[in-house]
């Protein structure tokens, strides 16, 4: 049985594996500096389909499909998955999920969605419940910019401030403990909100989140930033990682040597347009799946904290003049079980 | 440590306890024949609020509000809490939930949420995973119209298939086992897509979504509808219903006489513009804490299924051309934890 530390930091008994793990990206992703992270790429914002949407389902399947066969499964060895994704209803995941005839558990948490997926398959598998469970995300420019933004066609400008939503999608296959890289314990986060109000500044309304559980896990444990390689978030970006830095510096933590955010990984701010750093379900899941867990497979890191951070508007939402909940889901994951 | 049989039925060990429970209704729901069965109405339909949507979020936040007290704790007593809602975004949960501080993990199933939030509360309970555990939905009949079909004010009229959705919200506080009702066991649902189109017959849509899980889980455990005093749906409507049933007999497992949709109940046919039935995440939800829960815990009812279905479509993807995946979770409720 899975240990409860105050609320909700989740100690795993027995370390589950993360079996298999996998991502593919789009065009900005494979011309950036983590194209080497990524298992395929599709140049293609259709990715053979009609429209964007249904381009991001057909991504986010195709991730999937991969994983599993990464674990050397099939469709029917997966006991139940958990997926979501930015979209209306979240149709990137319901539509590209369908034909699995997999048992789902739908899960809405904004770019903290990777991180919410990977605790709650964590939690099952420590805790016995089904066998391999797998955990899935994605992000599409152009479906987000139309959907959050403006139509592309418009031509409209964005603000230095503005993150880049990624076009990309993370899966991962969690199973009973068995090689590396392990879970070893999580901090299921609270809703923050500050008052900050600008959606092209979604880093600066995030960082109080990600903060609030980061300190939390610290707390709830007695372990320090000391005892991590990297602690990782996605996606603050430049001006959200600064101001989490400085709010954990107060609290006695300071994590500035060993910060790493996966927004500002996944592109060159030289080149593109890119601006405040990357976004997006996908910017987290690619850099947690194509960066991070590979270097935990093979040891180069031993843990880290990965703290996907989400905010939890819609445009209904701000054209009412509404300020920007976020969250922050954690997971500590590691080079070895114990 | 519960049980999984097969994929994703999942039986339950020590049978969690459904702690307290709570459902406040709107204006229709008052006039309508199950009025009796909500803690509270508020015939306002901005809940005090300046928009629809932050209606439905206040409305939202005093159902987890009245169902915390009902358990006699308060909101640091709550581990963590599942909600979600039908909103892009689920903007009703996480602009209602904001102001609590309890750590939580947004879900998306539409119709489904209430069983979705519940099995997910009661695996977590069961296996020692937190202490108290809230689980809520709400849907609003102003927002729903406005995001799914037609701004109100545009007068649209509606086919007689159309469903209406509940302006409601029911909440649960889960627990370890105590006393009842008792959670026994759930089957998670895969996604289902037989190819219905038709966005104003969603009960047809989601009929082969139910009749997996339901199958499924008489497969699973070998119990039969005999051993249930009811089989109860959420919201499958008129049409929907009566394809359950047909697809249903087909494998041997005869519901006509036991089974009953929240859909049906919720409101009065004679005297209402509401067609098919009612839907929406709050109408499930309602009548589970309202109706069901209640006559479980003082044992007027024995053991029920309860199965919630969801159309996992958006305005989006219906003008895509797509057609309606669906999905429905089971969760079996008892009046006896053994």
């Amino acid at each position: 049985m899975s240990e409860t530390l105050n609320r909700s930091t989740i100690k795993m008994t027995a370390s589950p594996s993360i079996k298999a793990f996998a991502c593919i990206g789009g065009k900005k992703e494979k011309q950036g500096p983590k194209a080497d992270c990524f298992d395929r790429f599709d140049e293609d914002p259709y990715f053979g389909q009609k429209t964007f949407e249904q381009g991001e389902s057909e991504l986010q399947k195709r991730t999937v499909e991969l994983a599993i066969a990464k674990a050397g499964l099939k469709a029917e060895d997966i006991s139940f998955m958990f997926g979501g994704d930015l979209l209306n209803q979240c149709i990137g995941t319901t539509f590209g999920l369908r034909d699995f005839n997999i048992p789902f558990l739908g899960i809405y948490g904004a770019c903290s969605t990777m991180a919410e997926g990977l605790l709650l398959a964590s939690i099952m598998a420590d805790n016995g419940i089904g066998g391999n469970l797998v955990a899935v995300t994605s992000s599409h420019f152009c479906t987000a910019e139309r959907q959050y933004r403006l139509p592309l066609n418009y031509g409209g400008q964005r603000p230095p401030t503005a993150q880049w939503t990624a076009t990309a999608s993370g899966s991962v296959v969690v199973s009973a403990k068995d090689k590396p890289p392990y879970v070893r314990a999580c901090t299921i986060g609270a809703v923050a909100d500050m008052g900050v109000s600008d959606t092209n500044n979604m880093g600066a309304a995030m960082a109080p989140a990600a903060h609030s559980t980061i300190a939390r896990f610290f707390h709830d444990t007695g372990m320090s930033p000391q005892d991590f390689d990297a602690v990782v978030t996605g996606d603050l970006g430049k001006v959200g990682s600064r101001v989490l830095c400085e709010l954990l510096q107060k609290d006695g933590y300071d994590i500035r040597n060993r910060h790493n955010d996966c927004g500002l990984m996944l592109y060159s701010f030289d080149e593109e347009d890119v601006h405040a750093g990357g976004s997006g379900c996908g910017c987290a899941a690619s850099m947690l799946c194509g960066y991070f867990l590979p270097r935990l497979q093979n040891g180069t890191l031993k843990n880290i904290l990965f703290t996907a951070t989400g905010a939890l508007l819609s445009p209904i939402s701000s054209q009412q003049g509404e300020t920007i909940p976020s969250i922050a889901h954690l997971v500590w994951l590691s080079s070895s079980a114990d």
